[in-house]
């Protein structure tokens, strides 16, 4: 019987134990200070978009929802399914009704979403920009990429590819914004970094891709002695493509295009186009959802404060050429 | 015996609920997924900057150290202590054989840190430039102010406080590329945005405080009209308030300054100088620390990479004038 006893002490003393270490291990994992960047489940973050079906805001969403996992919070998308601005305004307005913990916005249009983003920054939803801004709202930070530092990395990219010689031509769509910048920065680096090289000629595609195919190809009859072209949107570029193909200059014609999409990845891979720019829209998205739990938690007030973010974040363009080309396509 | 054998069988089955209880609890705690956002104490990411004993510098670090709080590492503090770059070289070089998990640069000189900072990310350590960029170098981001865009706010408020007209001096350090930046933005957005108000004079006042206290006596000598003073530098801005002070002009001219040392922002108290341009060191530490945190992490590969992170970030710039200069004293 005394065995027994005995036994059973010693299975309570290492349960005892057992437990006891238990404790312990799990106060060493607590031990997380009140800035832990950590949220719950509960907290739900919404993108919004426009045209929210095109394949351009997969990576975007991407990097929201990586950051989601690792804040351990929740994510939703949502956006105007057409090019229609009151679209944009009514789903805004329905998200904001649901009081979610933050929201960040491509704006279609960089005015018209004003009185509908202060109304929730206002209510206390914090809002961040992404890719498109509306520079006189009250969202606290725009990401996006800087149009004109794309501009100069494209010309640099032509000088390389041309040996920093030779006649280029320029397609862009000279009534937005985004492509006047593209365009400036292109033309601002090729007439201060590389006298050898010159830019016989500046067409507006229009953004559509049989008007920037007929531009270049009278661009082709007119300067015979083109050795370049840079396309500052993807149905440009895809146009330029074209008429390249179509008059067999390929091998003497390098085109530099914008985007991602399907056309332009399969003309990289042809070779027809040399390089893309690819923007950095997973840093779009997954900076965005820091910036919002940020704002949510209370985790970037110092006294300089005001925003409490910073200001302007340019995320960036990649190079995407035949040797990488594979790893832009999305995943099917 | 029965009974206390009971007892015991109680006893025992309320421990083993007790322990199931606690490793369920743990098992939902330690859901984390593989990008959480902790890393470990003895993962060590170092600030270095030089003149590291300056005030400026005090804000970035407490933002490091914030984010260090957040994620769950340690931080260390070094930098030359003179305004010397081979100093700096050599604090960097040893920085980097201690082999830390990432080091947040504040670079001196934009040209002489190259190969010290190329040796350490070939090697495998994360670098990113706060405050003063080395833009050739293979630090992964830089994250600073906006100094043409500062310049523009600054304009701005110049406008406001002077109702958009009258004549205007700039005091400046034109060989600094930071404020020239400053000097441009500011004269851009006066004269496109402000018919009324034009810019008399534009004097050099070496970054030193006696000589832009003479630069100024003589431009409101010949310009007694003049009603406005923009100082793109703190030693500046302080010259310029005694020679207003002691002209007796302290009614008539307004002026705006840079930075926050205590000068400053003791003339911003005694309503001498109107408003003066805090940067955000505070972001500049802070996001710093983030991103060494992900690229030590692995945390921010998308495909689009190559730099691992945005390109650039605008930390912003906030005004501080009487209402909330009390904000910007260091806590003593």
């Amino acid at each position: 019987m005394k065995k027994l006893l005995f036994v059973y002490l010693m299975l309570i003393g290492l349960f005892v134990l057992y437990v006891y270490q238990y404790q312990t291990d799990d106060t060493t994992n607590s031990q997380w200070s009140d800035k832990e960047l950590r949220g719950t489940i509960d907290e739900n973050y919404v993108m919004v978009t426009f045209q929210s079906g095109i394949d351009y805001w997969k990576r975007a969403l991407k990097g929201f929802e990586d950051a989601a996992e690792a804040l351990n919070v929740s994510v939703e998308y949502r956006g105007a399914t057409q090019y229609d601005v009151n679209e944009q305004i009514t789903v805004l307005e329905q998200v904001i009704a649901k009081k979610p913990a933050g929201i960040a916005v491509s704006a279609m249009d960089p005015v018209a979403l004003n009185d509908v983003i202060n109304k929730a920054v206002d209510a206390g939803i914090p809002i961040v920009m992404f890719d498109a801004n509306a520079p006189d709202s009250k969202a606290f930070s725009f990401l996006g990429t800087d149009n004109y530092y794309a501009g100069t990395a494209a010309a640099h990219k032509m000088a390389e590819l041309l040996n920093e010689k030779g006649q280029i031509g320029i397609v862009t769509h000279p009534k937005q914004l985004n492509h006047q910048e593209r365009t400036n920065g292109f033309r601002d680096t090729i007439a201060s970094d590389y006298p050898d090289m010159e830019i016989v000629a500046t067409q507006d595609g229009r953004g559509d891709q049989m008007t920037s195919k007929e531009v270049v190809d009278e661009m082709i009859r007119d300067f015979p002695e083109l050795k370049g072209v840079f396309a500052s949107e993807a149905n440009g570029g895809v146009g330029v493509g074209q008429s390249v193909l179509e008059q067999q200059k390929k091998d003497e014609i390098r085109i530099i295009s914008f985007d991602t999409d399907k056309g332009t990845l399969d003309m990289v891979e042809e070779g027809v186009i040399s390089a893309t720019l690819a923007q950095g829209t997973w840093k779009m998205g997954y900076w965005s959802l820091q910036y919002l739990f940020h704002i949510q938690h209370d985790l970037a007030n110092d006294v300089e404060a005001g925003t409490n973010l910073p200001r302007y974040v340019d995320t960036g363009i990649t190079f995407v050429t035949k040797e990488n080309v594979d790893e832009f396509y999305p995943n099917e």
